[in-house]
């Protein structure tokens, strides 16, 4: 049996590259066929290798050390780690990969850089001019919705969310098997005549080519729509899904702390807190994707999942899971052929 | 004593004008000085106050049926409105508040046409080219935070963006009285090199005026600072905000129900469930800010706030105290001398 390898990025998070060597080792140790090349400066990675935990020590021989001296900061810009990153361990992990060395890469690094660094050392499928990140948001009745772009790409032109639109519909064809995904654009209400110029121009676009999509074009859907099950793929700009899911995540930390609050004040305290605790934390975990799933970056030759930079050990155990999922679907070849 | 009055449009709300006429005669119940002239089809409004039932039916002696046949309707557009809207209740709502006989006015109609008709019927104040629609939105810590603009203006050029700061800062000192807002401008980062094209040069002119402010402009913030209770006015453009604000609603929605389905099948039924009732449904009325309390379009010469189209009863009510709290704080000329 061939080992699967992938190719991590263990710098750049907000929580340093202990955590994300733990959630590497914690990937190892439950698939046995499963070796992780860790890109980050030798002596530090080793180190932290040398202080994994008893059940995760056991994961060292097939965690290989690849050395990379120099890291991107979460506040350098794309256009420093396009002409000085040579040297970090996104650039060498990237590169790995493009090399066919691993199948897939992951980082918990800078979103715009590993966006650049993607783009320039894997290259876009073709007819895609830019990646899009995109992650599944959890809906109601189990159910859940891709949301594209979550940030890659600001300013985009109606021809680009287009490209969403068949990236998501591409996504949830191959990762989850929906057949016909329904597909919306993202608006400000149902009706014709609202939204911006771009919306309404891609809506346009995609009403044109509607008898040769792959997927059903719903129009367009309102911000409670992504939570309501009925949309497989909600397409927005950047700029709005950014912000949009930064703001989930935001409003459901609040929501459980005030759960957790008003249970402590109101119930025979103890009991009530307790009995209200793996409900919530179980909650917090469902409701937010990208700390705990990861997010895809789309149109890439190669798979790239990027892991939130505040991730602990299981977030990023959870975009190694991911990363799998997507080699196991082999995400770029379908995506391609959706295309052509 | 002057009796007070504001004026309601009891049509176009998702519910039906019962719901609308019900909050009314809670409002008008509670407070000996108020009158409330109900715009709509004359009939059925009669139809309504009769049926109020027992300690509601009290108020109807300060419930002032005026008559308009028409209504304008959830899905028609603004231009519509203003073309063909002037037998509708809001037309006849704004003209009243408009000639001075109340002292603002409510209405859970279409928010476009509302928009589009009080900027006509009542004028917008020097400085303002159009209107603005903000609510505040519960943060940590008990704060709040005015979001603007919520779909009043689609694709807004940098120098509104700046109106709108100007706006929500003045709404944030008049109405809660905090001396010197902290306002940010909603980005994708925090990073100077981040966000599109427009909201960077709103960046730019803000920096520019800085010195001439009346309150603390923080720069970028992120979608998750919207509910961290660090900034009290947070401005973006209308699209940005809708999908923001719908997508909280959304989500909220959810979760409660998450909550709400998760003890039920852990704990002991009943119990659970009764224990945890009380505790969401404050919690649903809390983090539902505009069902439950109402959005002001701000900018205009004279008040008017936006009840949800979805609201019940309750909402409504919300909705005409906000109202009465602008009437209290006389917010048109403060927010005039702000801008002077």
């Amino acid at each position: 049996m061939g080992a699967l390898r992938l190719a991590i990025d263990v710098m750049g998070g907000d929580q340093g590259p202990r955590v994300i060597i733990e959630g590497s080792a914690r990937a190892v140790i439950e698939r046995p066929d499963l070796e992780l090349a860790l890109f980050g400066p030798r002596q530090r990675v080793v180190a932290e290798l040398s202080r994994l935990p008893q059940p995760l020590a056991a994961a060292a021989s097939r965690l290989v050390v690849c050395d990379a001296p120099d890291t991107v900061s979460q506040d350098a810009s794309a256009a420093w780690a396009l002409r000085s990153g040579d040297k970090t361990s996104m650039v060498h992990m990237l590169r790995y990969v493009a090399q066919g060395y691993a199948a897939a890469g992951v980082s918990a690094g800078n979103t715009g850089a590993l966006v650049a660094l993607a783009r320039r050392e894997l290259g876009m499928l073709p007819g895609f001019s830019r990646p899009a990140i995109s992650t599944a948001i959890p809906a109601r009745g189990g159910r859940r919705c891709y949301l594209l772009d979550l940030g890659a790409n600001v300013d985009s032109p109606a021809s680009r969310l287009v490209d969403f639109a068949m990236m998501g519909a591409a996504m949830a064809q191959c990762m989850d098997g929906i057949n016909c995904p329904r597909v919306a654009l993202l608006n400000v209400g149902a009706e014709a005549t609202k939204g911006s110029a771009t919306v309404r121009e891609a809506d346009r676009l995609l009403r044109e080519r509607a008898t040769t999509l792959s997927f059903a074009y719903q129009g367009y859907a309102e911000g409670g729509d992504i939570f309501q099950g009925d949309i497989d793929v909600m397409v927005c700009d950047g700029f709005v899904g950014n912000v949009v899911l930064k703001a989930s995540e935001g409003l459901t930390r609040m929501l459980v702390e005030r759960v957790q609050m008003a249970f402590e004040s109101r119930l025979c305290g103890r009991l009530a807190s307790l009995l209200a605790k793996p409900v919530l934390k179980r909650l917090k975990q469902e409701l937010d994707p990208v700390r705990y799933n990861g997010a895809s970056l789309l149109g890439l030759k190669r798979i790239v999942v990027k892991s939130h930079g505040g991730a602990r050990a299981d977030g990023f155990y959870y975009a190694i899971q991911r990363a799998l999922q997507e080699v196991e679907h082999d995400l770029p070849t379908q995506l391609a052929k959706h295309w052509a």
